[in-house]
């Protein structure tokens, strides 16, 4: 593992087909992304990984429906980030 | 309706309970806010405003599990966004 940086990005996505959505999550994940949701990643790269990225997603899902967006956050726009994370109660 | 904004925030959630779900959705949309996804919203909203929602949601959500994250976008970033869209073949 590298150094943890701040997120440069934010990918969601719509996918239909599970197989091909269990597909692009695991890219995601080989780029480094972390899932933060059930279809929304973040992380840290640089315009031609991001580029590189949304190419092997597109090639991935082919012809079958789908949406999927790859929004750059600049550093200020990620610290004034706001955030409701509540768990299951037991 | 207004003149059209660039969006400066999106809005993600993972929300188990269909009903909150589907309140909330209610509220994103009631304050202006594009459904780009099924738990994806942009829009363009003033830095209370977005407190604002963020209350209310939390007040929607109550104590049911859930994570809410809203992200301030600036325009340039915007710009920047790559999309993948595609619908089903018929």
């Amino acid at each position: 593992m590298g150094v943890e940086k701040t997120p440069n990005l934010i990918l969601v996505y719509d996918i239909v087909d599970d197989r091909k959505r269990a597909k692009i999550a695991d890219i995601c994940l080989d780029y480094g992304l972390d899932r933060i949701q059930f279809s929304a990643f973040v992380g840290w790269l640089i315009p031609s990984k991001q580029k590189e990225l949304m190419i092997k997603i597109k090639r991935t899902l082919g012809k079958s429906p789908g949406n999927v967006q790859l929004v750059p956050i600049c550093a200020e726009d990620w610290q004034k980030r706001k955030i409701i994370d509540q768990r299951e109660q037991r």
